[in-house]
């Protein structure tokens, strides 16, 4: 081992990292990528080849997969994969950092080098005995306590954290509702569009269509152009204006989803979030505070929310997020994991060390 | 090293070894594991649970992915092909013989076992970049000289051999055409059922619809229960029976198949092959002797063959396959290959090794 810590990121590749406009998973590991190198770390990422990054890029695919047809995801996966494990097994890093869900556990006994995997989300029930039979020989990452599956032994639970430039604090109180997220069944498009129509707001609606049926049958016939609008899927600068201009994001997911990234970003520019109480929402907004919890399936509930917004303070929802889930809180979580896992005898000299604090979201355990 | 040599033989894991009725890639499989063993070879059979073989058998997955919807491909895929490498890693095993396509080409350099890998057959374009890139660790074997890529290095060419002891000479000259494989626009059941008409002979289909769309439009609309009759896909015993009560195999093929299994089989019970002059076709038939390769697409010079199969020896189609394309060559092929592979100097102890002759057929070079 050198002086320096080497990490070896490995990225999905269905998107380029940062990804352009979708692709979450992406953005954490550039998040988590460039906090790490600014600490002083030596990070690999492997990653497409039109990534951008501070870190050195190791690439086999030039685009992602999900970005351009011609590339077969299959081929491209197993060979990006494989890229990362055969420099873990030159000896050539310290810590292998799986975020490419499940394939890479399956490599993980072949090499010495240790392996930790972010669970960014379980796709289906199926997928789960590759966890399983790899658990002894990853540390598993939850990115909520609402993730964790009773029958995995986890490394730790470590939320997401965002950039806070990247969303400036807005103190005014918007002029629309906004959907921000896939449009999908899961994510709850429809829900928003009659909240705004019972309301009587405007109500914007930003993402990916990832269902064509869903969108033709649930949100295109609402579409007015003026009370509710469809602007397709945003990139960053946008996203920003988007976000921060808003009265409340409505988040009411018909799904126990892992964590929220809009959730997170929606309140850093100080807009609060209405959400159903599923999954990780309890963990990420702080009920009448930054946002209000309402019970699965209540859309009365989400509607009486609309009309107490204006009783939250937008300086306190941002206060949450510099609290809770900025990248700096989020590298010195994953710092911490992989100090404990080489040992208390490794030697590792980071510059540029920040001052930071043990995050209360962060429940490290074995 | 042990005194036997020890071999992880990697199955697909799409069907049962040896399937029940589909399933080329895993019927090859059967045939060189059991020809293994009983040479006295130590062969580690990796391939799904309900599998049958005289070697020891190690399985992650139940039973096949395409015979039980429940199972995941990708899931099931993975943790199968990373047991066997886990062997290898182990130092338990002097060769690891892949037949199980691209994928674990990208384990490869992890383990310092001899990887030889079969290529049943190019799927796709796509897939070769793999090739490509775990070209130098692994010894290619294509199964037919028609196969070979020229931008790939290839350890040995070795044709497929079957068990001819399941295959019955029957010197009649049979009392229909039949056409045995996969319903798809690939194998020609279509032009089967042209030349079938056009000779006003009876046409018996057999196999897997792979394409129903294929089915429902190319094959359903002739089928009068009288001349054209399709009876499903067909176990052994049955299939032992319906290709030597054939006047004539029907290949008219419409892609460059790599190798026939079925044309081998048919051969073996002393019924001709009419063929189109495609792929792996002058390879596996002696044209004039043991069927007619009839230029691609030429319909007529198929019908006009069907009028002269009675010239044929059915007893010098026998004898071709007797030559040729037994399953003792094809042990004999790759144990060669395994030895080469191991090295002159490593002792390999081997029981009851008949007296085998070099085959024409094994055109073995690196």
């Amino acid at each position: 081992m050198t002086d320096r810590l080497r990490v070896a990121m490995l990225a999905p590749v269905a998107w380029r990292v940062p990804p352009l406009h979708y692709g979450p998973w992406e953005r954490v590991v550039s998040i988590l990528t460039e906090g790490l190198v600014a600490r002083g770390v030596d990070v690999t990422l492997f990653a497409t080849a039109d990534s951008i990054t501070r870190a050195r890029l190791a690439a086999v695919a030039p685009r992602g997969y999900a970005e351009d047809s011609s590339l077969d995801a299959k081929v491209y996966e197993c060979l990006h994969i494989a890229a990362a494990f055969e420099q873990a097994a030159k000896g050539a890093i310290d810590i292998l950092h799986n975020h490419f869900d499940f394939l890479p556990l399956t490599f993980s006994r072949l090499v010495a080098t240790p392996v930790v995997t972010t669970v960014h989300g379980f796709s289906s029930e199926r997928i789960v005995p590759v966890y399983r039979a790899y658990n002894s020989t990853t540390h598993l990452v939850a990115i909520s306590a609402a993730d964790r599956r009773a029958d995995l032994e986890y490394a730790a639970t470590i939320h997401h954290g965002i950039p806070l430039d990247e969303f400036t604090f807005r103190p005014g109180s918007g002029s629309y509702l906004l959907f921000f997220g896939r449009i999908h069944p899961d994510k709850g498009a429809g829900e928003a569009i009659e909240v705004a129509q019972r309301t009587g707001r405007k109500l914007i609606l930003a993402g990916i269509v990832q269902d064509p049926e869903y969108f033709r049958t649930a949100v295109e016939p609402f579409l007015d152009g003026q009370q509710i609008q469809y602007v397709g899927s945003v990139g960053p600068t946008q996203r920003d204006v988007l976000l921060g201009g808003a009265i409340a994001l409505l988040h009411l997911i018909q799904f126990e989803e892992p964590f929220g990234l809009s959730v997170v970003e929606a309140m850093a520019t100080g807009t609060p979030v209405i959400a159903f109480r599923r999954g990780s929402m309890p963990e990420l907004i702080d009920d009448g505070v930054s946002g209000f919890l309402i019970d699965a399936g209540d859309t009365d509930g989400a509607v009486a929310a609309v009309d107490r917004i204006s009783d939250l303070d937008r300086r306190a929802v941002r206060a949450h997020v510099e609290r809770n889930f900025t990248a700096e809180r989020m590298v010195d979580d994953y710092l911490r994991l992989y100090q404990r896992i080489l040992g208390e005898n490794v030697a590792v000299q980071l510059r540029d060390a920040p001052q930071h604090r043990v995050s209360p979201t962060a429940e490290v355990r074995r």
